[in-house]
């Protein structure tokens, strides 16, 4: 790939820093990678040639960036394809609706399933009605997303996306169509993993888009016995492989101190996964990097890019299990991936006598107009897996009011990246991870 | 259908008016039979089952609406259909770009096309090329749209689509690509009539979504020499059948003068065709079903909707065919036929002895918020080619700000329609319509 040539050029055009004669930084490295990688690979299903694709561009640009160590770590994944999906209402208005199979779904017979149809307003709804209501129908959760700044509303909906077909089968449903857990009006199909119980037949699963959740439950209100044709075509394998990328820089004084900082390699297949999570990757590189620019830290910096996210966080428990003896060594970790918008606050998961310094932190991040959160922090989806063995996490809280309209939809590309934002980002990381890099402080305590 | 009993029920319930005794009307009315015909029918492509089904709405809801006489006018047009399109960067960054045929193209061999590509900035960077920078490769113009208003933009890239195929093939190319025709980021690929010369080969021509062009762009900079596959395989047939239909409120004192007032039914296939036409179709029936519940107008009223305008005015044009000796008897004619925004100018084209009435009607328009216009109105694409046969035309034109970032686009849905913004259309072309049905104006004098 001659990937490399660019970004190499905008290092060395990026005066190198020492601590004696600090320069200014490359603001732009982190655009800069995320459009590298959303470019040059594009989507990256884990699994995929798209997804072996991005682990070459990931060893290849963390080495010309200079970091002090560059390895892969390989695990075993399912790799889920997609296929072709078709959805017709056959009578009384025939026409097609746009939709897309939610990832892991079953696909149908080949000549599809004809079924009428029966609306909920929610996954409880559902749960709550009886087998005669949905026996041998299609069931349609028609169960609308507000907007929020922190994707508080995610959890709100997400089980319909999850959960529904679980309960939709154990009443006897042939199918399973949900509304998009997703906030725009644009007539995209959002995907996203669901998931199956064993004991549960395992039916089709698909959402349609905002726009034709409307249709439908139009069409349903004046002609409930309404006909409708569902043809999906995925294919599952068990024993596809992939790879966790990492990256360090390693520390001066402590170097058997990690302080982790991550995002996600992999995408859905729709879009580019610039917002989810090619941002994300783009700013941690570009984080750890620059701060080597500016001098060693004294503790070693970990950039781990996590394959198999969006599967079901399978790096990153393959990652927790292979470093389960050195996580007491894992002084800190966080991850970027809630798209590119602003960070408007900061939250720590810290031992109580380290609070002290999340307050030395928040000092560095208050003029870029990031907030004081609690000590409750989320962390980030792959790290979660760490935090939930102890290790102290924070998160830098973006601004998510408007992410929701493009996750794991085709319209997930690099134009939905504010470059100014970007940067107020990599600033925050910067400052966040240099601060912690250059500390002692042990965050359990 | 059941769809009539809703639409009846609505005017049962709007009390019916007499001149001694006004009522109010159903404001509601154009934005119901746009919802009924974008439900029920949905996409209409001429030629299509659609097509067909819309002419059957049309008739029924025409009769339902009390109209005086409705019937419809055969006439034969080609039928094309879309079929499956597919276009990937095979090297050196394998991926898929969104992509749509344009209608009228030519289909590729079953397995595609594959070449190098060349790209311009404009059909007429393309036109002054040599054919050494084109010949047996896909020309790609990138030209992009900005907004406005008035849609004043879309003359100046439209050529691109309109004409593209032709100037590459003159040059030796394989296959045309344009960025859509359109204003909005989101990944939609924007359809569109194209058109082949008889004395150049006919390649296939399709569109990208703006954000794939961008992406392309992107591609062609960092590897110039990237290879890309296209597949397409379109139909298409000369001799299907389509119809306009026609609705009329026979006039109580000069039944033979004619005031047209009309839309297009068809749609392109992609949306449900909500403000590429059905909004047009919904105000148009409207109107001159609240005018008749005001008392019978001196005037007929003739409601015109149009067949396969999106083909290229093919019903316009039968319509004045069939209609040739009655055409001075066509007082004025008008059509909407630009979205759903609200309408802020009001032009004519009136000889120069009506431009008093003129100012008569903007009087009625002025509590509206539509401003004066000039005297050189569009009147419409369909109405257009009355106008090129004297027919006498207004404008009632709409804020299209907003109106490309839909056009044409499985986007193009009922959603997209604000409600007010068509109440305030529909009270300005029951203002302009009942102003001139009543009058004895000759506006060609």
């Amino acid at each position: 790939m001659n990937s490399l040539k660019p970004l190499l050029l905008s290092l060395l055009l990026s005066p190198l820093l020492s601590q004696a004669n600090p320069k200014p930084l490359n603001e732009q490295l982190a655009y800069q990678l995320t459009e590298s990688l959303t470019t040059e690979v594009g989507p990256r299903l884990a699994g995929s040639p798209g997804d072996r694709a991005s682990v070459a561009w990931a060893t290849k640009n963390l080495q010309a960036l200079g970091f002090d160590k560059v390895w892969t770590e390989e695990f075993v994944t399912p790799y889920w394809q997609r296929g072709q999906a078709r959805l017709e209402i056959l009578s009384p208005y025939p026409q097609s609706l746009v939709l897309t199979a939610l990832g892991g779904s079953v696909g149908t017979p080949a000549n599809g399933i004809d079924a009428s149809i029966v609306m909920f307003d929610s996954l409880e709804a559902l749960i709550a009605a009886k087998p005669e209501q949905v026996k041998d129908k299609i069931v349609f959760i028609n169960k609308a997303m507000t907007k929020d700044k922190s994707g508080s509303q995610y959890g709100k909906v997400v089980g319909a996306r999850a959960k529904g077909a679980v309960e939709a089968a154990r009443l006897g449903a042939k199918a399973l169509i949900i509304r998009s857990v997703g906030t725009s009006s644009n007539r995209f199909a959002h995907t996203g993993k669901m998931t199956y119980d064993p004991a549960v037949p395992k039916i089709p699963a698909v959402a349609i888009s905002v726009p034709d959740a409307q249709q439908l439950a139009r069409v349903l209100t004046k002609a409930p016995e309404a006909k409708i044709k569902l043809q999906l075509d995925t294919q599952q394998t068990e024993d596809a492989v992939s790879h966790n990328v990492i990256g360090e820089i390693t520390g001066s004084e402590r170097p058997d101190e990690i302080v982790l900082i991550g995002a996600h390699l992999d995408s859905w297949d729709q879009g580019t996964g610039a917002l989810d999570d090619g941002a994300g990757v783009g700013l941690v590189m570009a984080t750890a990097a620059l701060i080597k620019q500016q001098g060693q830290p004294k503790r070693t910096i970990r950039v781990v890019l996590y394959g198999n996210e969006e599967g079901g966080l399978v790096g990153a428990r393959a990652y927790a299990a292979k470093h389960a003896k050195e996580l007491d060594k894992h002084v800190l970790a966080s991850e970027s991936d809630f798209g590119a918008g602003r960070i408007w606050q900061f939250s720590t998961k810290f031992g109580p006598k380290s609070l002290p310094f999340a307050a030395e932190i928040q000092r560095e991040l208050t003029p870029l107009q990031i907030q004081p959160g609690n000590n409750d922090a989320f962390g980030g989806p792959d790290v979660s897996v760490l935090k939930a063995l102890g290790v102290p996490v924070v998160s830098l809280e973006q601004d998510g009011s408007d992410y929701f309209d493009y996750h794991h939809t085709p319209n997930d590309t690099l134009d939905k990246i504010d470059p100014a934002a970007l940067q107020q980002n990599l600033q925050a990381w910067i400052r966040m991870t240099s601060k912690v890099a250059n500390s002692t402080i042990d965050f359990r305590k």
